[in-house]
Parts: C-alpha cells; sequence; structure tokens
C-alpha cells in the first residue's frame, strides 16, 4: 500500500491540474490514482444535460463492515483565474512560499478538498477500512451552473443504493481562524418579479391613461419597507431586495402601458416560497386603490428553500473535534450565499466546515500550510470520534 | 385676375396632394399657383439640419399700405395614412359625400388652410389689398419632428424684415361643434430624468450594498403624489407623469450601482423649466436619508415653456367674429397638446381656431362642408374688424 500524503503535498498536486469548470484537467485522475491503491471504489460519472457543458464528476467510497455512512463532500472545480498578470504567483503552481501555499482553488476549495481526503487515507492507513463507510462525493460543477454536479451525483448514488448517514461539506467556513464557525444550514433565495398593468395614453391626457410607474413604485417602497421577520436562533432575519424595476418606454410624451419590478429574497426556515409570494402579493395589493390596474406577481422556477441541520449528534461531534484541535468553540452559523449543501441536505444532514475563505476568487488566493494541516487533523479527530472502533 | 374659389374646392384639391411630412407633394406649387395672380408675394424657403430631412415651407404676403400685419398660420403636411384597407373613402380622394369632406388631412388642417386662404382671397377680391399686411406663414413639417418648419420659417421673415402685429393659427380647435373654443395659449411640456447611485453589491449581504431602486420608487411616489398647482383662470393644473423607471439588471444575485426614473411635466404659467427642476429635486432630496445615496436630477434641452396670450384685442375681436357667425361665444381654452403656436408667440400675440377635430389622424378623417365655409367665413369677417377701411 502506497503512504498517505500529508494535505499540503496533496492540495498543492490538485492546485497544479488547472481545472477551471467545467475542465476535468487530470484532477479527478490524480485521485483515482491516489484512491484506488487504498482499496476505493471510484466512480467517475459523467453527467449531461442541454444547453450546458458535460461535467465528469466522482463518487469514491470504503466500506470496511456494518456502521454508519460518512460522506465527505466538496467540489474540484475552480473559478478563472481573471488576470493573470496580476498574480505574483503563477495561479497553477501549488507553490509553498513563506508558510503559505498559493493557486487558484488553495482556498476554495481544494485544500479542503486534500484535507478531507488526507485524512481519510491516514485513518485506512492506521485503523483499515472504518466500521460503516466513508465517501467523497465530488463534483467539476459548482463554481459552474451546478446542474450537472452534485445534484445528480447524489441522485446517482441514492439510485446505485448508497443510503448516506451523515455528511461534511468542506467550503472554507472561517472567516478569520481555523476553528471559528461551523455552517449548519443556509438560507433560502427566491426570486419572482411585480407587474403592473394600466393603461397607455399621451402624457397630455392623463385621465385618459392610467399611469403604472407610481403604482409599481409605491409597492417597490412598501414591500420593501416591511420587517419580514427578526431572524431565529440559528438564522439572520430574511431579506428582500429589489434588483430591477424597468419599464422601457422610448417616448416621452406616452404613458406606458406596464411596468415590471424584480426582486430577490434570502430568507430563513420561517419562509417558503409559496409563503413569500403571498407576502408580497398581499402587500403589494394593498398598494392599489380600485381596479384600475392588474397586479401580478410570479415566482422564478430555480429558488431554493430555506433549511437547518437538526442532527445533534452530527454537530455536536463535530464541534467537539473543531475544539480538540484547535481549542475554540465554534460559532454555529447559517450566513453566506448558497452552497451545494443545498442538494445534500435532502439526503443526510450536513454541516460544513473548511479552511478561512479570504482569499476565494481573489488574484493570489493561498490558505496557510499550519490551516491546511489543522483542517485534515479535525477531519481525522471527527472519524475517530465518529466511527466506533 | 382669377376668382377667389370656395375653401371646399380648395381645401379637395390640397387633399389630393399626398404631403405626408416631409413631402411637398405638390401643395405648396398649388398655393404658389394660386397666389400669385392675387399679387400675394411668395417666398418658399427650404430649410435643413443635419439627422433630419429637409423640409419646404411657405411664406406669402400682400400689403396695401401701412398697417397691422396678420399672419394666418398652419401647416400642409399630413399624417401617413396607416392601414390604406380599412379606409372607406381613398385617402387623397378629396371627395364630397353627404355634405362631408373626406381625406387625409381634412380636419388637420388642410381644411382650416383652405378657409383662410380662401377667406384672404375674397377680401382681396373684394376690397383690395387690406390696409396693412395680410401673410401666410405654412410649414411642411408640423407633424414631423418640427426643426425644419415654423420655428425656422418665422425666424427667416424676422430676418427679412417683417414685423407681425398678430396671429392666428388654424389648427382644430372645436371639440364638438364650429364656435365652441378658441385657444388662447398652451401649456409648457418639460421633461427630465432623476437618476439615484448607490452602492453595488451581491443580493445575499446588502449591509455592505446601497441599494438605489426602493430609493428612486419611494421618489417616483413622493413626487408623483404632490399637487404642482390648482390650475387659473386659464389653465388647467399642471401634471407630472412619471413615464419610464429604468434599472437595466439582468442578474437575479446583484444589488445595482444606479437606477432612473423619465418623468414628463405639462405645465401652466406659473412654473417655468427652472422652477419644476427645483421643484423635483426638492422633493427627491426629501426622500433620501442621510449620504449613502448620490441624487442627479437633469432636464431635456428641447422642452417649451407654457404661454398666455394677453392681447384683449386680438381676442376680443375674434370672438366676436366667432360670435357673429357662429351664433355662440367661444371658450377661452388653453388646454391640449403642444402646436406650432409655441413658435409663434415669440414674435407676436397669437391664438388658435379651426375645425371640429373629431376625425384628425384617423381612418376616413372628414369635416362637413358647412364647417369648412363657415370657418372660412370666420376668418372674413374676422379680417373686416382687423382691418380698418
Amino acid at each position: 500500500m502506497t503512504k498517505a500524503p500529508t494535505a499540503t503535498d496533496l492540495a498543492s498536486a490538485l492546485i497544479q491540474c488547472p481545472s477551471v469548470t467545467p475542465a476535468e484537467a487530470g484532477v479527478l485522475t490524480l485521485l483515482d490514482d491516489l484512491l484506488s491503491p487504498f482499496g476505493f471504489e471510484v466512480h467517475r460519472p459523467t453527467f449531461s444535460q442541454d444547453g450546458y457543458p458535460d461535467v465528469e464528476n466522482m463518487f469514491a467510497k470504503i466500506s470496511g463492515g456494518e456502521g454508519p455512512h460518512l460522506a465527505f463532500a466538496g467540489h474540484v472545480d475552480v473559478v478563472p483565474v481573471g488576470e493573470e498578470s496580476m498574480w505574483q504567483q503563477p495561479p497553477f503552481c501549488g507553490a509553498v512560499k513563506d508558510g503559505k501555499l498559493y493557486g487558484r482553488g488553495a482556498a476554495d476549495m481544494k485544500g479542503g478538498v486534500a484535507a478531507f481526503v488526507a485524512a481519510a487515507l491516514r485513518y485506512v492507513e492506521t485503523h483499515g477500512a472504518p466500521k460503516g463507510t466513508v465517501s467523497f462525493v465530488l463534483t467539476g460543477d459548482e463554481e459552474g451552473p451546478a446542474v450537472n454536479g452534485t445534484v445528480k451525483l447524489m441522485q446517482w448514488a441514492a439510485e446505485r443504493g448508497e443510503k448516506f448517514t451523515d455528511s461534511v461539506l468542506g467550503e472554507p467556513t472561517n472567516p478569520n481562524s481555523m476553528g471559528d464557525m461551523i455552517k449548519v444550514g443556509r438560507r433560502g433565495s427566491q426570486s419572482g418579479t411585480v407587474t403592473i398593468s394600466g393603461k397607455q395614453g399621451h402624457v397630455a391626457y392623463p385621465h385618459l391613461a392610467n399611469n403604472p410607474v407610481p403604482v409599481l413604485a409605491k409597492i417597490v417602497e412598501h414591500v420593501s419597507a416591511q420587517t419580514l421577520d427578526e431572524g431565529t436562533d440559528f438564522f439572520q432575519p430574511s431579506n428582500l431586495e429589489f434588483i430591477s424595476f424597468d419599464v422601457g418606454n422610448p417616448a416621452w410624451n406616452v404613458i406606458p402601458e406596464q411596468a415590471s419590478a424584480r426582486f430577490n429574497v434570502r430568507f430563513n426556515d420561517l419562509w417558503t416560497a409559496e409563503t413569500l409570494g403571498q407576502f408580497v402579493t398581499k402587500h403589494a395589493t394593498d398598494c392599489l386603490s380600485g381596479g384600475a390596474f392588474k397586479l401580478s406577481v410570479s415566482l422564478e422556477a430555480d429558488g431554493s428553500e430555506a433549511f437547518l441541520t437538526r442532527s445533534d449528534s452530527l454537530i455536536d461531534r463535530f464541534s467537539k473535534a473543531v475544539e480538540t484541535v484547535t481549542g475554540k468553540v465554534p460559532e454555529l452559523s447559517t450566513g453566506g450565499g448558497t452552497s451545494d449543501a443545498r442538494f445534500i441536505k435532502n439526503y443526510c444532514p450536513v454541516i460544513e466546515f473548511g479552511l478561512v475563505g479570504q482569499t476565494m476568487h481573489m488574484v493570489d488566493e493561498h490558505v496557510a500550510v499550519a490551516d491546511i494541516e489543522q483542517l485534515a487533523e479535525v477531519y481525522y479527530e471527527f472519524m475517530m470520534q465518529y466511527f466506533e472502533r
């Protein structure tokens, strides 16, 4: 059996594969070649959908008998490098300098993937296959449209009969230093459009027209001024923003027929897409006086619901591992944008813990070598507590 | 000397020239051939401006010695016929049927032009050249962009040394029947744009951005809700309409940097472009809280000020002529859209009186033959009172 690599060495090797979404660029082959000799069963399904690029993904697992199934999840694709001449270190160098590992994906999230792979290999090297199953759910489509990645990979695994007990997603979750924060849920995101139809007419004869613009303006102001909620123990308050308002009237002397305003809501688990639609419709209706205007509120189909991971055993054991290794009790948070956890939570409880995210998506992205190694130590410590031996 | 035509015959002949803006289509040549034998001095200047079609216009006058200069003003261009198959009568037939004269321009305003030309020729035929001057200020660019028409023709005449005493514009002013209404001024028209700049950002982190959309929505609602004035003895209340509101944000997850709303004001002589700009700026500023947003209010350059004709002698004498011929005391009004009177009022007092406008710009445009002849009679009666003999 080959020897388990350090998390830093593995991260450096992964960074040297320029796997900008949707390119595989050798990154999965590298992991395949590493995992197979340790006894992992490796699958590399490619998913397709009209209008989107094909994307290759990986599901790898090792089982040592009856027991829980712990899935480490992450992505091996990275965002583009942008203006390469701005980088002090070449973006795909994977070089270590002054205690820092440089390169695109160092923080988001090849460093995280390397940490959980290195931790699992060390576990297998030391203790043999766990009593249960450890798997890696690795997508190549997280930074892209996310249609040929985790959502399909989880479904593919479920159809093969995989039953996941818990999942840890290795996205960078720590705002400032290792041990700061575990994410235990995510806000939902829902977009929609409010349209007011009035009656077109000449601006010199406003009594013959019904101008939808000030009515929609009143709705935008009134709905924006509402408080959706005060937040919960785990979630910040929900928030609605009107991000566009469009009429597109090319003339100066014509009162337009119609005006539309588009909104996005980031919301906690007090709300669903349905109740948000009712909320907007109710408050918009309050702004209409009489029947001169027609209101329509439509919701986009690709919204995501809020979720909160309620598995105390997963959260408590992972928090303990973080505290043991870093000496800090991590905050449990649901803040920030969306992640692939929104797809995983339909199959099992999922939490997120990874590196410090400060340089993600930036020029000269980097992480401290000490942080990568500490992250691998957290994952290893968690596995030690997770799998009874 | 040839005989003066009836107003109806002349209107029919004018209608048969398909002078859709900016085409001359023979209509000025027809008038030239008619006027010159009566002793009129006829000029046909063509005006040009980059980006606009050249347009031919006419200034014709006859003088019988010292005295006031009365200018009849009007346009010989017409709007397009639209869907020709919808017309029961061919649009350029000029046919009389059941006491009505049919064709594009019958009401707006070849009927009016024919009436004042026929009236003036009858006057000259009967009494010789007036003690003073009668002139025709005829543009071919009233229904078009109006840049190569009356505005330049008045300037051209002034530069030649013409001093106008009074002007009568023959636009259709009567809502229902002859004698209803003289227009003694027009509202002004001013357009402008309100722009709010905030700070762009991700919709998931609204505390790091400043969304200009609800702020501009509040401004649009607040400004729209203001009463500009209650009207005056001669003017209806001023009115402001926001006719567009545009952000053009293609994304759902981005709070935009900027939002703009465009407005048009139709206003009476209590306002000027400058005071309107101050009004909008003041009420928009009231909606800003703190310095997080930047407000800009800009006005379009092509606005027109409101005006009221204050010449009692012109209004009284014309009203008396209308009453004598129609038996009705006409209402003095400043309602409706703009007209070329806005260019003429800079040179002399101007009033407007013409046909019944109900079918203007419509399919099967027509006027009653009796109305055209009565209009010519009003103009003739007015000239009889206007020129001392």
